[in-house]
């Protein structure tokens, strides 16, 4: 089908570099622009990733062109011989690489020296592409239009491809589309495991709505994706499924919108200004990392601390040692007693504590690897809760730190439907 | 080429999921199967991620078998009815699906309930296909031989896959190697942006010795793959092309592997049972984060205090108020003081002290946002120093961490080189 007559221009992603292919390094390039491009209704329908080698990358994007309206290439845009893009697109098209005198000039600038032969490397593009200004770093992007198909070439450091993309491409590929009559929205859960939200939502009518979950660190999220003659109309059904299934789901529902558990949380305390402290010890620093990630918590997140020793849990949050000794830094009244501790010594209205065996060492029969406690402490009380989680020590953590964060989420409403009068000072 | 006839088997990835696609989700599994690959001379030649449809993943895998010995797919193993995997597998392969009433006895056992009919989704296997077990979830993988050609599907739940991979998989990819004379060795750099360390190898004299770098938050690894007639010839000349190199880049090398800045460092302290205390600002427990991600660290690492507040800087680490009203919560004085009250009261041989503007919001003209102060504190004194990172929030936190661990890094060899006797209680 020619593009022309799609609502929607489709799109494919091309990442290169050997540290993709080998493993060194997680292509969240593509997440980002796949990511960025759905919110506006664009879908990228695949993407390929090779290593630094000019035949694979040119046979990658040949068979791309040949599938989609937009091919977005990352990576291979630097100075070293490895880099190899622009030779790769050159033959992808069947044209020669040129230098841009003009290119030269915005890379001295950049690196304010006098340009080496690798440096110059950077200056190169096949005949006929247009030179893609790059404000964060040396290398400039390349963008390609033949026939109804565009290529895009962008460098693979994350936050200079992140710039140009936004700045430069994300418009672009937008104002390819014919129609806007399509959306999506999100609701996000906790506490019920994936099949089960599947379950529940599985009498919802949602007529032509169609349902996605995704599972992580137990959060379940569900979306809602609609078509329909006007973007309105698309809106309206996707709202209007999303509502439905928020109903099913229930106590289990954390909020709506594609949006992390930290962003939930810290929303819900920013909007009420309800003061937070953390103490963690297994997590170490994770649940105040993922709160801190978004901007403006300064206003409400006092402290956290990470009392990854015995003596300091005692210090720093008060927790006697006699305690610790009897019922052992990995128990429910440790836990409580630091949520406790934080909630006091921070004078914070609200305190979220982790404790637990992230494991591979350190588990018993009696205390597991997986084995965490979780408490909170506000006005309202103190509550803990035992779990115990499957996998490795990094997933334990990120499990543990997602459910720190939907107790604080849930004990942040709870507080906030009572009077203010029980906030502490 | 014949599978028979290389050395190595040619190994492609297949990742599918609508979560993928559209960006929702980064795909780490496939870096994990590389990356486990790759560390035995195997290598991964492509990556394709492709959505939850039937057609496209079926395409993509019979796309990869046609180059590949291997083809391993991630994803679609699940009981919803977009979990699509099982029938796009015989699709490519030209057979139907059937149920397995083993399988059925395994999930059910691991579900502990009656199964709903789509759970037994997850018992459907290609005719000819072998179940892989799961000891970590419900959903079996699967393993199909065809001629030469493998083609393994694991689940995409990251845990399930990891595991499965490591336990069922790795080992039989491994063996289909036909020579091991394939070696990679790895040095890790900080402090010379790529293009110089690039520049300072360039004249190093390593024969077939194919070098490659990797840059990320200011850190740069290089490495060295080196191909020879056994292993242990492939093993020496990676190895002596390392040792030129770190000579070349003197104290810029932050050590030898394929290892992060935390791993690093949490070798020398717990090598030389330095303890450490950590005081966050900006970077809101990342560095924390980073150091708990090393198994191990209890024994070294007291707390780490993200002190977010002014309060919390002058209560938990007694920054005097003055201090701050004068100079300001991101300064150089503030940063000082942070690293000597963690250090104290800590009782640890060193302390790291972060404090920065992140952004995107509280930039000032005399502070702009990417302004960082970094301390460090021992008993060879304290010394601070001040960086503008270029970015976005997230990116000026990652390379703050960073900075921080590579600062503790070289404070700890400073300190090592020292006698015992001006190490504190």
């Amino acid at each position: 089908m020619d593009g022309a007559e799609r609502p929607f221009p489709t799109v494919e992603i091309v990442a290169t570099g050997d540290e993709l292919r080998l493993g060194e390094v997680v292509d969240t390039n593509s997440a980002f622009a796949a990511r960025s491009l759905a919110a506006g209704g664009v879908e990228v329908s695949r993407v390929t990733v090779v290593g630094d080698s000019r035949s694979e990358i040119a046979c990658a994007i040949r068979e791309a062109r040949a599938r989609a309206d937009v091919v977005l290439v990352t990576g291979g845009l630097g100075p070293t011989l490895g880099d190899l893009t622009r030779e790769a697109l050159a033959d992808a098209l069947g044209v020669e690489v040129e230098t841009r005198p003009e290119a030269l000039g915005e890379i001295e600038r950049w690196l304010r020296r006098p340009l080496s032969e690798l440096d110059r490397r950077q200056a190169l593009a096949p005949r006929g592409a247009e030179m893609i200004p790059n404000r964060w770093g040396s290398a400039p992007g390349l963008k390609v239009r033949a026939g109804a198909r565009t290529v895009y070439a962008l460098p693979g450091v994350p936050h200079e491809m992140r710039g140009m993309f936004e700045t430069s491409v994300l418009g672009e590929i937008l104002s390819m589309r014919r129609s806007s009559s399509i959306a999506t929205c999100h609701l996000v859960t906790h506490g019920l495991p994936e099949s089960q939200v599947v379950a529940r939502l599985s009498h919802l009518r949602t007529g032509d709505v169609a349902l996605g979950t995704r599972a992580r660190a137990g959060t379940i999220t569900v979306r809602f994706l609609a078509r329909a003659a006007t973007r309105e109309e698309a809106e309206r059904r996707a709202d209007s499924a999303a509502d439905s299934a928020a109903k099913l789901l229930g106590e289990f529902v954390a909020g709506r919108g594609d949006r992390d558990m930290a962003e939930l949380v810290a929303e819900e305390l920013l909007s009420r200004g309800l003061r937070v402290a953390v103490a963690e010890s297994c997590t170490g620093g994770l649940v105040a990392a993922r709160l801190v990630g978004v901007s403006g918590i300064s206003r409400v997140l006092v402290e956290a601390i990470v009392a990854y020793s015995n003596e300091s849990k005692t210090n720093r949050l008060g927790v006697s040692a006699g305690l610790i000794a009897e019922k052992g830094a990995v128990s429910a009244e440790v836990a409580r007693a630091m949520a406790e501790g934080a909630r006091v010594r921070a004078g914070a209205d609200i305190a979220v504590a982790v404790t637990g065996v992230a494991g591979p060492q350190g588990g018993t029969e009696a205390k597991p690897v997986g084995l965490v406690y979780l408490a909170t402490a506000s006005a309202l009380g103190t509550e803990a809760a035992e779990h115990r989680f499957r996998g490795e020590r990094d997933a334990i953590r990120e499990r543990a730190a997602e459910e720190a964060l939907w107790s604080l989420l849930r004990e942040a409403r709870r507080f906030a439907s009572r009077p203010a009068g029980t906030r502490s000072a």
